[in-house]
């Protein structure tokens, strides 16, 4: 039974995806380390990269995350890496996320203090983004990104994508990293009785924000090749203000314009309880409901 | 990040609730103990009578509970005992709630163990009940306190009311004691666009179990006279197998009879994450949902 402990989620990618004593290296500062819990780790061959999930106290996360962007510099020649994400950096993006007793300013700040300290050891230049962003035109991470590793050594020069910390200038063999804090993802996709990728396309852009859509949504059709179906496949970038039932709902609406019908949904990978409660809350028409009703938040609070 | 604990929950209901200085005795041993957490308790003058919440380990947990029935048959003497609610003993009913890493079977057995070291310890009799009862006329705990206090002295003579623990009469102050393992309680309510408690009492008797209704729960119909409207309010005795949303959805298709409408619902307490989970489940069909994809179970598991 523990204490208020804050606890902040980080997700980082590395441009490394293929050895597995490279992938080891840099996973093993997050093991067997106090106040900080490695959940999972992923990674891609063909993308040549990987994705790990561990949370952690701020102290402890912040000493784990620097070291391992040390080990990913150590181990990464970004001058001969190849694979098919967009990538501009050995350790390429750092997002940080409040999961519990801590909220985003103060994650924006903690953000900022592992981006200072990270610059500053490595001599690497770290770009703010999300909500830790500088300035509008940094919050977007394929802004930042775009170009790539290869395009970064000419771009960093221009006085608009001088760097938030460290020179203004690539590490050699690194390059450059984004670090911020950002809402917890969740992917979740929407099941049509249809067979017709250019249909889910068509939904897609109408729940998707930059195309006139839910705010926190991003979407685009996916063909299932195994099922004989498609989905609209999102990443609900702010569930606590475009919440999923209501992306759900909305494609329902949609879909009865071309005759077909949701049969289904899917959360891939983990989702934070709030979003399930909210989802709950609405459909019950649920009044007065607080999460602190949750059995199992008092027990683990 | 702690580990695989098993944790379980108690629920004791003592016969005292008018005395602060004796309420407080009966509590302490749940107070600032190592694997013990005391999360609430409420008491009712009017009921003259309290209800502890506490979550724990088996070992701790099983100490604080033989310490809190002792402390109760130390301060409370049944034969003064006077108040509105059932009860036939000091420690009047004590249900152990499987809550983590702990399965029914486990909790039974550990009920066991608490209530045969109780029964020796006190010379006290001890009825299981519920998923612990020994025979099926057992189960209901209205049966097993059937006569209250006053006819105990007799009943528990008769061959089929022998106690499965300690002495086959009662204890002369403290009377008799129910223990066993239970699912957790949901209280939940849903209110109607009406203010006709005889057409909430009718539909309380179709969704309930009694009266040919859904088999984990039970309803009565509820006037909520501030709000000038009615409610239909439950107690969801195994919500793994009767969901919420089923009784929520049939509460909504026998409200149409009356012409009337649901215009929402509410949880009272406590509930456990998995009973919302599964609501949200149902309500956006999701596919392949494991509870493991929630975050929080990741982290403080």
């Amino acid at each position: 039974m523990s204490s208020m402990k804050k606890i902040i989620e980080c997700v980082p990618n590395f441009s490394e995806g293929r050895h597995p004593q490279h992938i080891e290296k840099i996973v093993e500062p997050f093991r067997a380390k106090k106040g900080v819990r490695l959940l999972d780790y992923q990674t891609d061959e063909d993308h040549n990269r990987m994705v790990v999930t561990v949370v952690g106290e701020p102290a402890a996360l912040k000493a784990a995350v620097i070291e391992a962007v040390g080990r990913a510099i150590d181990v990464i020649d970004m001058r001969t890496h190849r694979g098919q994400h967009p990538r501009m950096g050995a350790a390429d993006v750092v997002p940080f996320i409040p999961i519990k007793n801590i909220d985003m300013q103060e994650t924006v700040a903690f953000s900022r203090k592992v981006a200072r300290e990270a610059a500053q050891k490595y001599s690497l230049p770290v770009f703010l983004y999300e909500k830790s962003a500088s300035r509008p035109e940094r919050q977007n991470l394929a802004d930042i990104r775009k170009g790539q590793f290869e395009g970064m050594a000419a771009k960093i020069k221009q006085p608009q994508w001088k760097p938030d910390f460290g020179p203004a200038k690539i590490h050699p063999s690194a390059g450059v990293t984004a670090m911020g804090a950002r809402m917890p993802l969740v992917a979740y996709n929407v099941n049509l009785d249809s067979r017709s990728l250019e249909i889910a396309d068509e939904i897609a852009k109408k729940v998707r924000h930059v195309s006139g859509g839910l705010r926190y949504c991003k979407a685009i059709g996916i063909e299932l090749k195994d099922r004989g179906s498609v989905q609209v496949s999102m990443n609900m970038t702010d569930y606590t203000q475009t919440a999923l039932y209501r992306a759900f709902e909305l494609i329902k609406v949609e879909a009865r314009r071309y005759g077909i019908n949701v049969i289904g949904s899917e959360i891939v990978g983990l989702v934070p309880m709030e979003a399930l409660v909210d989802t709950a809350a609405y459909y019950l028409g649920l009044e007065g409901f607080s999460n602190e009703q949750v059995l199992e938040t008092r027990i683990w609070e």
